[in-house]
């Protein structure tokens, strides 16, 4: 049974979850490719341990996706899994109570059976292993019913750049009835949730330059050009006293996709908002006038200010004028806003707001357009009947307010659609300080997935 | 003769300096506290080993205060020398052409005899270690005519904060005829100057603050306050569009001091802010609408962003809404403005700025008053005619944008004026990576300060 096989496995599963975290598999840190590189290594001989066929680390022009699959029958659906091996960066480091990539499980209030603390344990590492172990399980007491494939990539965190690429070259390799991946949220571990939108994202730094050299603001102050006073003019102009975008043309494809909720999904979705908003410590959300904070979180576009510096960062005192300021920022995208025409508006826009005697110049770092399945869709339906068997509860439609570039892409690509069923709590400090994934998701997650794989083979009979 | 003693021991002189350069006496880094004792140690040896008496190190509620004397004469005008040992932080590293703490001697352009590299050749070890080779060349040739009192501190960088409590606790034993310091530039090699006003200094550190962590931005885009756009906003708003200063009341006890500068002198001024302007590599100045470039750096006052930082700031792309963000900010102020009075109004001013949603909180860097000299001082005359004979050109009075917040503390509580007879160039570096000083303008610096005591003694006589 694999209810049986799971209980008797916990420790190995977690034990061997944890050998994947413990490598600092950062992607946007160039520093770390040799950790990419040894945690696809990892992931090659973890999957070929379990059964999988055909496992290998292949190339992309950036870090490698690592490939494993099970057929056993080209006449049976395929599932197609998707995941991410690599992470966010950890800094700052002096925020976390343990070091990010020596996990540890600990207790908290809101996961009393245990959460694993550490880089990765949620975002996407503890997620996508569910589906390796749930796979395993099924395998091994010859439950599986689907044919599956493994697509593990390592650049999530990076914007994807060269899957599109890799994507479009395996097409048929990777042909497949449904998509699903693991790497968002459910409400609470009562409420469970099927994501069915996703934002896209445009994502531009922003660096405005005057001197050859920092200056000494004794020997240049009053005669010269600061670059983070002009930074700070431009980024904060970004929005208007409404809280809206003040990018010209930026909410023209727009759709609006505003839903009724029974009253006790509203109720729920309520309460769900009110956790959030305790969670971080603040008397009040701020939002976009005029929208409810459900809508401006998940069908509203948002622009966000993702970093900043110039000058002295340290502490204490330097009366230093810098020589050049930096500014990143990002754009979540709803339903029909497009990334690449996002990304030409807001640098045109910028740079039409540039003082002449500064320098200004762009980068861009990625992103992706909007996601949304349909409720109809088989892959969503067999994921609601998963999740409504091990939750007991019928999970909600979710428009979530997070991106996944690549969604997009698969569907495009692949012409099936992609199931965001995730375990994750939206407490769990993704992309922070202290991001842990519960046991009780974990083991939820392997579960669910099992029921999943179950339902997916009736509905597709 | 003293030219002979100084010609015979420059090696000696030199080698001397690089053994206080190479310490680390970094005062805005509590982690440098080590060195700061080190270099105050190394100074005292120093000091005694040519003859100064009743040396020792001064305690004060923060760094010491290296104190000598040399008294021949209680009847015999007395010259005090004030300098200080610390220096500014070195960071960014990566933009020092050679290890900023381990001097070397470089020909350059401007200093096609060589100058030394490394964080306070200029700024200020360079320039009071010709004070003290100065005093040993007059005191072994027998040339001493002047009692001499030095006193070195460990932190002007950081706003001299606990010098005033010390020069009012030995009024008595600092007691002087002139102050003379050489923290201050020249025009050039071939045209000296005096600097006859300095502006003074408010520094003032806001950090605007949302939600306990740091938050994903695709779980939170869209509905809670980012610190970096609100904190953009208010440090965006502080100069209109005639870059003048939009706090209230800001210039209101600004006195018009505009000089009217002879033929010859004004062409140089005009040179030297043209060559200013090269230097740093830009194609025009930046100052306040309506004022000429001249008054902008030497009479009016200004307000700078020093530093910027808030989320991501490393390398890449991180979806991050920051908890905070931090900006310094500082003012240099001219007579008769007040640092308190300006960090009152400022921190009022950036306070009513701040949206009900954010919590902000303010650091007090420090600062000083503004300082001025009339050209009638007895200090000033032998000055002038000591830079007249070494320089072979008269001295310009010089209204410098700099500030040295101790030089109204000293004229206050010891009644006596300061002379600022620097020997730098702005092309220097100070408080930048690569500093550095001319062997030229060290020994120019040694002859005249020579010169000044023999000037000084006359005029007192």
């Amino acid at each position: 049974m694999i209810d049986t096989y799971i209980k008797n496995n916990k420790d190995n599963f977690i034990e061997d979850l944890f050998d994947i975290l413990k490598i600092p598999s950062v992607s946007s840190d160039s520093k770390s490719k040799v950790y990419i590189i040894e945690t696809a290594n990892m992931l090659k001989q973890k999957m070929m341990d379990i059964g999988l066929k055909a496992v290998e680390i292949m190339e992309t022009d950036g870090n490698p996706v690592v490939y494993g699959e099970y057929i056993l029958d080209e006449k049976l659906p395929t599932i197609l899994i998707y995941g991410h091996y690599d992470v966010q960066p950890a800094q700052p480091f002096n925020l976390w109570d343990t070091p990010p990539f020596e996990p540890v499980i600990k207790k908290t209030d809101l996961h009393p059976d245990g959460a694993i603390f550490g880089r990765g344990t949620c975002d996407n590492k503890g997620q996508f292993h569910m589906h390796i172990k749930s796979f395993e399980a099924m395998l091994k007491t010859g439950n599986l019913k689907c044919n599956v494939k493994f697509i593990i990539e390592g650049e999530e965190e990076i914007g994807s750049q060269n899957l599109p690429v890799f994507i479009n070259k395996y097409k048929d390799k990777l042909k497949n009835d449904v998509v699903i991946v693991s790497d968002t949220n459910i409400i609470s571990n009562e409420v469970p949730c099927i994501t069915t939108s996703l934002r896209g994202m445009a994502y531009i730094e922003m660096t405005l330059s005057f001197s050859n050299r920092d200056l000494h603001s004794g020997l240049y102050g009053g005669i010269v050009a600061n670059p983070i006073s002009a930074l700070s003019k431009i980024v904060g102009s970004l929005h208007d006293e409404n809280n809206s975008i003040t990018i010209k043309d930026f909410y023209k494809d727009v759709v609006d996709r505003s839903d009724r909720l029974e009253a006790e999904d509203e109720r729920v979705m309520q309460d769900y908002f009110e956790n959030k908003r305790k969670d971080i410590g603040v008397d009040s959300y701020y939002n976009e006038k005029d929208y409810s904070i459900s809508d401006s979180f998940g069908i509203r576009p948002c622009l966000d200010l993702n970093g900043i510096y110039g000058g002295h960062t340290a502490d204490g005192a330097k009366t230093v004028i810098p020589s050049s300021a930096t500014a990143k920022i990002s754009m979540r995208l709803v339903p029909n806003q497009s990334k690449d025409n996002i990304y030409k508006i807001t640098k045109e826009h910028l740079k039409s707001l540039v003082p002449s005697h500064l320098k200004a110049s762009f980068k861009d770092h990625g992103g992706g357009d909007p996601y949304s399945v349909s409720k109809n869709n088989k892959g969503y339906i067999a994921a609601e009947m998963a999740m409504k068997e091990s939750f007991g509860r019928k999970p909600l439609a979710f428009n979530s307010g997070a991106s996944i570039p690549i969604m997009g892409v698969l569907e495009k690509e692949l012409n099936s659609k992609c199931i965001l069923m995730g375990f994750g709590l939206d407490s769990d400090c993704i992309h922070a300080a202290n991001e842990h994934f519960g046991l009780f998701n974990y083991f939820k997650g392997i579960e669910t997935i099992c029921l999943f794989h179950k339902y997916f083979y009736n509905l597709m009979n």
